[in-house]
């Protein structure tokens, strides 16, 4: 069985190729899929796998994933990646002093597009955001989510890909994709 | 000569079809646009404009309006509005706080299309982030937007109208409209 991962980055398509071991033939495309403006991550993957199949033709997934605060009503939301870019971790800091509801949120969701359907799987972690940066592996958001007393960034890569949003979109897609696909 | 403007809201309606006076007749349509997510307000004016014109088949133009603070790498950009939703302008002049560099600007892009063509047309305006929010007038970000030593919520609506990023994308358009369409 082959699948195509849509994305441009070549860890991401190694980290999904490790979660399925040998059952599957993975390969990456990086393709400029023009996207959705939505606030719904599930409706970005939707459109972003139909979208990639239109030009592709073959199976496929693609991914997406939004950083939920609820005390700003879901800031930075689907724009994580933009935020992080331009405020960065320090804004978010700054725009949390002195705010005591802390709850925030991943969602990530995989979008799965063949020429019969279009499926979407999410997986969601709840946490709260720190007072300050801690640890040193990860990335984007991981330094300042907590996930009980230990940050994202302050978990071993095994631990955190066992736990995180993306694993369990993964999961729920794997869960789906061999029962009906590899039988 | 008829044009449809595309957009929720009443009031940018009535806005444009002031700013034409009685050289056209301008109607308003409201019209739900998978919206692109892009940080180039020019590209989703134009892409909005193409969707709209794919589903009217009409002379029509539709608007997209970005703020950009400089010492946020343009944040919040093409996400203004869910940024004012969100963090609000509490959370920019809180993540202001001690910043030296206040520069920021508004952008706005009129996208027109019809059975021939699309076309952009925008407008810019300079100012800086106040430190505290000034005036009653205007609406989202105008408290905060100082062109030189008032708020864009400090000017009376006739002022600002003249002076705007949406004025000046909107004459801009103007000036090319009448006279390639109203001979």
């Amino acid at each position: 069985m082959n699948l195509t991962i849509v994305t441009s980055n070549a860890h991401k398509a190694q980290e999904v190729g490790a979660f399925f071991g040998g059952s599957l033939k993975l390969s990456q495309v990086s393709l400029d899929i023009p996207e959705l403006r939505s606030e719904n991550i599930e409706e970005i993957a939707y459109a972003k796998a139909q979208s990639a199949f239109e030009e592709l033709k073959r199976p496929l997934i693609v991914d997406d994933t939004g950083f939920f605060i609820d005390a700003f009503n879901g800031f930075p939301g689907p724009y994580a990646a933009y935020v992080l870019r331009t405020v960065g971790v320090n804004g978010i800091l700054k725009l949390m002093e002195g705010v005591t509801d802390r709850n925030a949120s991943f969602v990530t969701s995989i979008g799965y597009a063949d020429e019969r359907e279009v499926r979407v799987f999410s997986g969601t972690i709840q946490g709260t955001i720190a007072t300050e940066k801690r640890g040193a592996a990860g990335f984007g958001y991981d330094p300042i989510f907590l996930m009980g007393n230990r940050t994202l960034a302050e978990m071993a890569l095994e631990e955190k890909s066992r736990v995180s949003h993306r694993a369990r979109a993964l999961s729920a897609f794997r869960d789906w994709f061999l029962v009906t696909h590899l039988k």
